[in-house]
């Protein structure tokens, strides 16, 4: 069976290593490269990197960021260069962003570098970036139009979001990676991440929302899991941004923001009670426990997505 | 006191470092480029950055090459990305690779980004590149010509060198900072580095070896240091490649090596039954320890170097 989860990062990531646990599906993650940035000449894809190093097991899970055991040698030298450093990077982590750049610089696609990388870390599903051109997220806060690492990392998420934009949509389109993938799908998954800024630059990749328009047309389930969960975000700013961009702060406001091409919500048992508000949006509901705490629960929600029908 | 010294790696480095450790002189050394290559789409500078490090103080003594408390943890990363890893860049070393590199595809000049490292580590002196232009050294094996670093360090200097030459010697030029330095000179030394390929690259820039004559014809004068004491390389690969190539392996083939453009020839006290030979040369010919082998010994070497007359 062909499983395609749409992802972000650390939600996302902990879903597919949820998946990936299951055997019987080959999963395919389309991951948001909307966060993608450049520093000291390096391209850097936080999204597919978070992906890759949970589905290789070596994710730093004390940190809930990074590589298990990282090192940051090279930033203190960076430093001492005066180089800006408040995207802090590992020496491992550098040594990723060293091989993308240096195969980006040979000509290669985004797509087949990541690939490269996967393999290098043994990671059996594919980690496919959304689109191969640049398609950058950026925010509005009071200051204006920022990167969104300035936003995440930076300044820490405490400016309230006015405005999601992506860059490069002019130029941006789905790689035909995607589009076999989503044509080929048996079953796709919305991973608990970011609607706005990890699931949203996904679906702002020109033709990519068709081609999940067209797997539905020939039957295909898509299953969005809620990222927010009694009203709040587990992780990252999502539930604020709701609220500054005039959602509703709840699942159901992100049910509205996925009604268009999703055909059934999945809420955490505390929000059963909005049930029957998203089943008024014309999805189906599934009600369960959606916190993935330990390698049971990412296996547990897994398993439950892999056995709703199809 | 203008003081230009013209360097490879480790010997240059140290001589650097006794002259550094004397005041009353401005310190500009000229460092050989033709060890530079690409690794993992980076520029590495082996000489340059050796000479850094070391001025720098942060030199790993241990090793003798790199930089103390080194750690290789992106190193292991590339490793598992199946990236070829016979030249391993420590983690801080990384970290200067990369700022040179991204400052180069910004448009700096090799020189500009050079100082901007050296400034980063709070080196004093001036380190200049030889020339901003790729000029690199390759050698001819049994097996052909191959680069200099796949000789040096992948193949350990195991092969015979039957040959020495210099790719991009038609482009390459010396940059304005080296001709002023040169211009500007009160002392030119010549540390005691491997003559074919430290100092024979510096030589085989165009107009760097006219610049040097141009000096000599105002009167200053050149000392170089033989890098050959007792008939052997105290580091490196220098008399296997005399030998080699046809040259006497002795302080006296490196003298005939730097005949046409050294005044004065520094001998080891074991080599001193060369001097007559030396000064038939035509060479004036000073004898002393040269042996660097603690601070005290660089500084010593250099204190003399420096009471010698102009």
């Amino acid at each position: 069976m062909n499983l395609v989860l749409l992802a972000g990062g650390v939600g996302g990531a902990k879903l597919a290593h949820g998946l990936q646990a299951h055997r019987g599906s080959d999963l395919t993650v389309i991951v948001n490269t909307g966060d993608d940035f450049e520093r000291h000449g390096l391209l850097v894809c936080p999204d597919h990197d978070t992906v890759m190093y949970t589905l290789a097991g070596i994710d730093n899970r004390e940190w809930g960021w990074g590589i298990a055991g990282e090192t940051f040698a090279a930033a203190g030298m960076l430093d001492r260069y005066g180089e800006e450093t408040w995207f802090r990077l590992g020496d491992r982590d550098l040594a990723t962003h060293i091989v993308r750049t240096a195969a980006l610089r040979a000509g290669d696609r985004l797509t087949v570098v990541a690939r490269r990388l996967q393999v290098g870390l043994e990671v059996g599903p594919i980690i496919l970036p959304m689109t191969d051109e640049p398609l950058r997220t950026e925010v509005r806060t009071g200051a204006g139009w920022i990167e969104f690492q300035d936003y995440f990392v930076r300044q820490q998420q405490a400016p309230d979001v006015l405005e999601v934009r992506f860059r490069g949509t002019a130029t941006a389109r789905p790689t035909g990676e995607v589009l076999a993938a989503l044509a080929d799908a048996d079953r796709i998954v919305v991973a608990p991440s970011n609607p706005l800024v990890s699931i949203g630059p996904i679906l702002a990749v020109p033709g990519l929302r068709d081609a999940i328009q067209q797997a539905r047309g020939r039957g295909v389930t898509v299953t969005a899991v809620s990222g927010i969960i009694g009203g709040r975000a587990l992780k990252g700013p999502a539930d604020r941004m709701l609220a500054t961009l005039g959602h509703e702060v709840s699942a159901l406001g992100v049910a509205r923001l996925y009604e268009d091409w999703v055909d059934r919500f999945v809420l955490d048992e505390v929000d059963a009670e909005l049930a029957p508000a998203v089943e008024a949006l014309g999805l189906a509901v599934h009600v369960t426990d959606t916190i993935m705490g330990d390698d049971a629960g990412r296996a547990r929600l897994a398993g439950e997505l892999l056995s709703l029908p199809l």
